[in-house]
């Protein structure tokens, strides 16, 4: 990159080429390029809108839809949503991401990390039931768009997973024989594919499959908020992974009210019992260590079995956190 | 378990005395007592609400206050709720919250995980300014309540702040010269004001502070967001300490929306910077471990000095996350 | 409880049975029961060892072992553990769990909030490479123990893994050429091998891997750490979930190190890029939010199409994270 | 950056002028400056010192040690900082962080998730007393620094504590009348600085707030663990706020023995409490919604008052995660 000429090199390379360290800044800010938003100095463009046209315009359920989807929910669509989103906020404190987020509100951190706390327990199997029954309600419409009838598609699905000994995604309750948040949401739903604003493929898969796992069952397997919801936000076009996704936002509310009660009772150091209740013990009894120092081969001498059922309650004053 | 037999009164103390260890299972239910919500079969109650009366009816951001607040809001209380909601979703994949929420998406997360990595990130700093706000708000209001001119009251809390070399939270933006969400937000809250529906001093006091921050500058130093949902949090009678955990709920819209984004493009183990570039090292020159084995006073044989400057961009193809 | 007065019983119900709603407290200690440790006021014992004879006695990798084992390792066993341990702390803030833990630390979070960040994202990509070849390594073994030759089921494995696009867990690095951690985990698994303290299968199986993957190719397959330490890990009796448990302790290290480097240097809200540098922007241009009010199909007016390619360093100040 | 030399302009702007736009890369990887690692293609120092003379001669808790503080420690440096980590590896299921982590490990999420989840407890109540112990030593030894008695400013300093109402951070258990791991952790710090190993300032602070804290009692105040880690990190010359970072590191051990138990027990959205017991609720009576749609002034109907003192176990089968 330096250049002669004449006789004379005129230029150093360190005076005249673009040092080969330098480097496009793009190659850094493409590294964290989005669609999302777009924040300069006195702009803040969300999907592209102003963030201060939407201010006081849009719902924060549409607001939600429009960073997620990229464009504006209709009316329908954005109340759909809503309601899915207004169904799931609370299970109580039996929910383990609920508890969770209590006791961490009582360890001496700020709100946010004890709705972290909660939110992070949103796993495959405490919030992921509503995404895995979205992928079981595309799979049946992929069923019945190769032309086979919804509910002879959804018994033999249901015969599927009988025979895995596993659960239908969505359908079932251990605590509610009938989920009160079901029908509200089918109502809904309902009521838009009459409208023409929803497709309906997804109620429809997802009623089918309530109607296969009834039959012939004295006590039905009713669907149950994963699988409600599933429907809504099938219907609404969302890809199953947001489906969970929403839980999270939806169940943040129930997790933020919960820790703040929590914290506002002003308990320290909350364990899952009440202190004077000790966890029951089941390892091996008490023994020594016996260790030959600096040798190998140290072994340990047990001085008794495993020992169950030992009492666990005469703690005079319960345990400590730390 | 007590007996009769014949004309005495045969139970031993072991009989009928309720057995020593037996408890009341209302030590472990009160354990985890709430006002939240009540889950029973076939029953969930919100704030008392059964929920499939809430469902369709109610609002998200309603929804959020119900939960938080335990009673409903007016509508005007809802949307000015709503409006704070919306106007704090995101502020780009420069927010670390967003980045390490980008980041974990792309280490084999589910949603939750990354969202709970981007709202861990809300912290003191990074999210607790609105909260640190609805104090100073709450500070200045005290002393009008005693008699002082709120402009007086400002300028000595400004004067005060400036001593020590410290910043009034909620005031001033290393970015945005003007922050395009403030006015929506205040004319909002104005708005409510004039008709009754928002006591107004916050929004008081919070004005207050702008002028008295802006007196002899030739720069002002505008209200941003945090000062602005403080003003909206604090006319809607949220305890301070929400106030962070309503940015929790807004944000987390942004966090989630960024985390899909990057989780939709399939990058994997994504750093923070493109690959071919590497931090910059400033610790000991290299250096062998020289330790007499077994020994004490083992030292190291430091080869060099602390070398700032090294190059770091000579990797061909960038690092891994392992 | 009980009271006698004259000849007649007089207990009442409510006096002489235990009461129906009266439970064991086992059922709920049970619940919390525990192999691991039993905690009594002036006692904790750690998988029966009083924890007083463990503290000065055993090293911390063998207080590992022994918590997640149960049973004490040998000296042999409790060296490669800690070598293992050793082996994976750091990697750099280009790693994505690095990096999010030092942006954690300039957020106003406790340290343990940056450290849970940072081991977060440790997640099935970023740090479940390990469990998955410890996996690979245990499916090796079973067909050498099925009769096959060592060498010839892992080029059957390797030419499968091939034909499906996919990378064997635990090879291949897109930064080491070689990896320096590898050899010094192999030579210690060899000593302890030939001294008849470890089995020696995963070294087997694992070297016929880099020797299948190294096959006719002019740049071998480096084993890396994943690799090495899913061989020491194997070889001492691990189950390949705890694989990942151990990685998690290992790196904590450096993660802590680099959050508290970070936490020192003062930093506050500190970005994945230089203020300066402003994410690219590739989502629609700016429109108008255009909504009838109250209205159906309400739509938005697009002002421009998706801009990929602005310049994005105009900026003079740089990013605010909120 | 042009220059000429002689009569011809060799070399044109485009040429020899690095572009404007165009950065020094530096600018970028400074901002990921470290002094903790280096690493290149080949080449991962830690403090300086190559990883693969690291291994296998560094014990675990040795590297700790050189990771946090840069230099290696000596014997018996390490040794300390060993038991101090070792003595707090568990405390049970009682301490909320053991409990969510749990938990976590129920819901579907890997271990890494379950030991973040664990971790984020530890905060300034749950983990920060250790942390905050060391500054109250600090501050004692500053008035011995001065001239002061040391169990003179042990007497003052707990008299402002019980002035004030407050405890003195790392003395007390309400659980342990006398914590198990104080005397053995105590009694290595007393050899070392009989050794001339350790300064012994913050043992001598220790143990006259344990004696200040006794006088007049007839129980005393025991140390605990929190109190005893702080003098053995002071001792080390670590910084409080590591104080807390190495609890994280050691209770990081009990756990994911602790969550890998659950997971290894096949436990799936495990709650606080048995299914069958419900949380006990104490918010409003059972109410209907009634809201004039699309107006203001909407008012709930209360059919009842607050009812604290439910029955809360007539479930048939407890209560779901979701």
């Amino acid at each position: 990159m330096t250049r002669r000429s004449g006789d004379e090199d005129v230029t150093t390379s360190q005076d005249v080429t673009p040092p080969q360290h330098l480097m496009d800044p793009r190659e850094v800010t493409d590294w964290w390029s989005t669609g999302v938003s777009r924040i300069r100095p006195g702009e803040i463009l969300l999907r592209g809108y102003p963030v201060e046209q939407l201010i006081g315009r849009l719902s924060f359920a549409e607001t939600i839809w429009l960073m997620l989807r990229g464009e504006l929910p209709t009316r329908t669509q954005g109340r759909l949503l809503e309601a899915a989103l207004v169904a799931a906020v609370d299970h109580g404190p039996q929910a383990p991401s609920i508890a969770a987020a209590r006791m961490a509100a009582t360890c001496g951190l700020g709100l946010n990390n004890a709705v972290a706390t909660g939110v992070n327990l949103l796993g495959d199997v405490h919030g992921g039931a509503g995404q895995q029954c979205m992928r079981v309600l595309t799979e049946l419409e992929r069923a019945v768009a190769e032309g086979a009838d919804v509910d002879d598609a959804a018994k033999d699905l249901v015969a599927e997973y009988r025979a895995t000994g596993s659960h239908v995604p969505g359908f079932g309750h251990r605590f509610h024989p009938y989920d009160p948040r079901r029908s509200p949401l089918l109502d809904l739903v309902g009521a838009a594919v009459a409208d023409g604003e929803a497709p309906g493929w997804a109620l429809r898969a997802g009623t089918a499959l309530e109607r296969a796992l009834a039959e012939g069952r004295s006590r039905p397997v009713p669907m149950n908020i994963d699988g409600a919801t599933a429907i809504v936000y099938s219907e609404l076009g969302f890809p199953p992974e947001l489906g969970r996704g929403l839980f999270v936002l939806s169940r943040s509310v129930g997790i933020l009210s919960h820790a703040w009660e929590e914290k506002s009772g002003g308990a320290r150091i909350k364990g899952p019992i009440p202190r004077r209740l000790l966890p029951s013990y089941e390892g091996p009894a008490p023994r020594d260590l016996i260790r030959p120092e600096g040798g190998e081969g140290e072994k340990s001498e047990k001085s008794g079995e495993s020992e169950k059922g030992e009492e666990s309650t005469n703690s005079p004053d319960g345990a400590e956190g730390a």
